[in-house]
């Protein structure tokens, strides 16, 4: 589909975050918006926006901008978020429970339809999002029964990696690691980690070297 | 402390991926780290680690790389992240307590150390990690008396205009939303919001895009 080799990922974040200003922008009721509107929602500069969507087509006409609906299609295309993902959530604790009920999740086609812990008191209850939690020892099962194809770790760091060996045997394509660890995996599985303290350094830098300067931001 | 006027903002996300590999170098007892093995851990490379460095001074040694401590100590330095930030958390759901008592908040020096909420079933009780849970009217007094700084907002979307409000009128320097939706604050208050699913895009881009391909990463 794209047009060059190699995208880089920093390219495919922003896709993500330009979809996110579509949608905001077709809710409050736009049609059309130019590179330079769209760059400034998103922080970046307009060349960007345009450099980052020629890696696939041709989407804007000259001197108009980008159909708001359209540029949708094609972002949600390209991302493959035009699809339902199924997910597996290990560790059903305060994080495990608020991924399960994330309304924004099951609305970005994210499933959460299997949870994973090896607490006994909670084996066979009902989860919040109504998924019921299932022992961590029958985890590749499970993936295999109800096609699991992302597993998301929440568990203490200690037992992260444990989780990852049990989603990695059970054949997940990718992980998404919440835990503030490393995992180790091979190769062939595609890992993600989830850091909310890298934000924070962020606002700890603006905070302590740009006081008193423009200063809002709403990235992602 | 920049030599340089305006940095990026990707740099600063950098720089906290790098201190967090240093972290982990250190652990395994690595004194010295090259920028091309630094880039190769961080998934950028190397001429990047020198630039994003380059804005604050010479950190490295020529043909030998950086010190692992000592880098970590500059690092910490610019992002200052060398002193406590107060932070006050206000929806304390099971996010929001999974912030409450997530270790590696506090120890990088993010102090959750106020917890705010509507829910009279929940004011006056003790949260997760030892904090009473306020009532929401009193966030303003709590936020002068006990110094926050940053605001968490972990509320549902549709609550979350409103907590902003109660912060900015508390005059808190930086809000974190967590919440699924855009939040409208004046120029004078740094935003930094969180989505989890733009890690999800990322995901499934790659496993669309790059089946079979090497795709392991690390990447925050």
């Amino acid at each position: 589909m794209a047009k060059s080799g190699k995208i880089p990922k920093a390219t495919i974040t922003r896709l993500s975050i330009y979809y996110r200003q579509l949608e905001l922008l077709e809710f409050d009721g736009y049609r059309m918006v130019s590179s330079e509107n769209l760059a400034w929602l998103c922080q970046v500069n307009s060349a960007q926006v345009r450099k980052d969507l020629g890696y696939f087509g041709e989407f804007g006409v000259r001197g108009v901008g980008y159909d708001v609906i359209d540029l949708q299609v094609h972002i949600k295309r390209i991302l493959a978020v035009n699809r339902d993902w199924n997910l597996g959530i290990a560790g059903i604790g305060n994080l495990g429970s608020a991924l399960l009920q994330h309304q924004n999740l099951w609305e970005r086609g994210f499933r959460c339809i299997a949870a994973f812990d090896n607490d006994s008191s909670k084996i066979g209850k009902t989860a919040l999002g109504g998924v019921r939690i299932i022992d961590i020892k029958d985890l590749k099962q499970a993936v295999k029964d109800l096609n699991i194809e992302i597993g998301v770790i929440t568990t203490p760091a200690s037992a992260a990696q444990t989780v990852a060996d049990l989603f990695l045997k059970a054949k997940v394509s990718a992980l998404l690691n919440f835990s503030p660890t490393r995992i180790s995996v091979p190769e062939s599985c595609l890992v993600e980690h989830i850091d909310f303290t890298v934000k924070l350094d962020m606002i700890s830098y603006e905070l302590h070297h740009e006081i008193g300067t423009k200063k809002t931001t709403n990235s992602f």
